[in-house]
């Protein structure tokens, strides 16, 4: 992550992971979340704050979905099913249930379908914020299968290249794959030029915008690096490259595919004519399929090193690859706990208070 | 294309498709190739052309084939078998033929298993160039399915985000997708800032790069417009973002998938430590094993529309989508004929020459 999205070390109240998962839990069941929903959605917050990811943690999103359950956007008790099927592949309808725990069911069926029959894919329609792709994309991984999420629908937030109005979503990917030794090798990213939930975490912070990652409401790309706008509409999220010859093409051709992936292969349609809309795709490859396991994780083993082993560029430390850092933050974070804003603390006790659920937290 | 990429006009010859489809195939034909591999080659070939991608096409490309057939790099009567099957997938050996020819047969392969069990996905180790990896991605697309071909090997050309080394190649995925009434979504991008063909192709026409499209032989990226150095040893391509604040760890990420769906599941291990090693991955949906396909192209057209009719930035006439200036090309192409470079025209005749093949070519 980069520097300026760290908390500041003043304000960082650090809690071990099983007294929020506890916390966490405990307001989940109180919005009416069945104790295996509600721990499945648990998980998928936590192991975003334990990799560091915390724009897809509790800070950024838990408050939300509260919301959501009282106004009634979403369901705690939604009547998932599937409403077309083949042997590799389903569509599942997710009754308008939250995807962190929607999610994970539909991602265990396209396990369970590539084990059958090499690779297995789900689409899901009719259903709400899924958390970090990545934890998705990691349940395929632990059963030796890559595995990709790559989700869409609203609300919108990127113009197309050369556009002046927003068309698409952030529209992410994940992959997650295997190693034998490395960590393993886990890549999820927006196909905006950073995740939407990072630039309110960046307003929140009170840090400045790179060139190029906004463009005003006339579709110009922003420069020298600007605050981020208060109003909504006073920008458009441009695509991943920024502008057209740093490749912006290329960031508005993976977001249209992750549109079409989801969106459109889920019955649901493009999420811009389609308000208030999202849904998802899953896919599992089971390696076993195509290769030797064991040989796999090794030449993934020697390919991750390698990478590693790069000779570093000038003013640059080392070489990375998609996971690495994420996996060194888990273990320190379960040393030394996770360091949350202490306005998140503070949101826990009131949320608490209010609703007498007995919280504890720092 | 960007305008800095076209033959300059005084340069150009225009031959008919016809005329240029059977002087490639003669040729093809003189290298050994059997009619049929012949034909698939040069089909692979003509469609680049026609689609205004002329560094996968003829100019660039047939030359280097007819060498390696020479020296006995690619084999043209290659023995290409399945080495391991499950229902939903295989992994094949190209025998070290040309993917040019392998390809089509291995998304054949992906297509028929898609058919049956809703998706297919087929790998090809041993083997070499595979040309337009759009081609390859349409095959499927023709079949109401929506096609996918992701490639890596050797030679290399990107380093890692903050890295000096090469470690990976161009890596590049392609998506196709039918759509009812509007062209076509076929996206086919490297994962470096700009194809390795582009590159070579911006030297022969004089034309500089731009900020942040290669790096020095240290990993910092050249700046100012930069030609491309003479010697190869002299640049190393950056990821599609350049540098990571503008996204390149996502370039770089794509570029690992690649790696890993090609390279590691066809068995082959990373291309960086496999010299020589080339590899491929194939991969169809079929829409109807999801949704209804006339509901989905329907809002293919739905969504392609709302993206062409999203209003322009400042500068820009129109807001395009993957595929659809290539479509334009290709229906002007069929009027007007292929502008070639002169000096493709002369090669050819050369050829004919000194190998009597009677090609008659403008």
């Amino acid at each position: 992550m980069l520097e300026r999205f760290k908390v500041p070390e003043e304000d960082r109240v650090y809690v071990r992971r099983d007294a929020m998962q506890a916390a966490t839990e405990t307001v989940f069941k109180a919005s009416g979340l069945s104790d295996e929903d509600a721990r499945l959605s648990t998980d998928v917050l936590m192991l975003s704050d334990m990799r560091g990811c915390e724009t897809h943690g509790v800070s950024n999103m838990l408050r939300h979905y509260v919301e959501w359950y009282d106004d009634g956007t979403v369901t705690a008790t939604p009547n998932v099913r599937i409403t077309r099927e083949s042997d590799a592949t389903a569509n599942m309808d997710g009754g308008m249930g939250l995807g962190l725990h929607v999610g994970p069911k539909a991602m265990e069926l396209a396990i369970e379908k590539a084990d059958k029959f090499g690779m297995g894919s789900v689409t899901v329609h009719n259903t709400s914020h899924l958390g970090m792709l990545a934890y998705h994309s990691m349940m395929a991984m632990e059963q030796d299968m890559i595995g990709v999420t790559v989700i869409a629908g609203n609300p919108m937030s990127m113009t197309p290249t050369f556009g002046a109005e927003l068309r698409l979503a952030t529209n992410p990917w994940a992959y997650a794959v295997p190693a034998e030794k490395m960590p393993p090798f886990v890549f999820d990213v927006a196909t905006t030029q950073v995740a939407g939930n990072k630039l309110s975490l960046a307003k929140r912070i009170g840090s400045p915008l790179e060139d190029h990652w906004i463009a005003g409401p006339d579709g110009a790309p922003m420069l020298n690096n600007p605050q981020l706008p208060d109003d909504r509409n006073d920008y458009l999220m441009l695509p991943m490259g920024g502008t057209r010859e740093q490749g912006s093409h290329k960031g508005y051709g993976f977001a249209a595919v992750a549109e079409i992936l989801s969106q459109i292969m889920s019955g649901t349609g493009a999420a811009f004519l389609n308000p208030g809309s999202m849904s998802f795709w899953f896919c599992a490859y089971k390696i076993e399929a195509f290769t030797e396991v064991a040989k796999f994780k090794s030449d993934m083993d020697e390919f991750l090193q390698a990478l590693v082993d790069t000779p570093p560029a000038p003013g640059h430390d080392r070489v990375l690859y998609a996971g690495l850092s994420e996996h060194e933050e888990t273990q320190l974070r379960e040393k030394e706990g996770i360091p949350y804003h202490r306005e998140v603390i503070d949101w826990f006790r009131s949320l608490s208070d209010a609703r007498n659920l007995g919280i504890e937290l720092g």
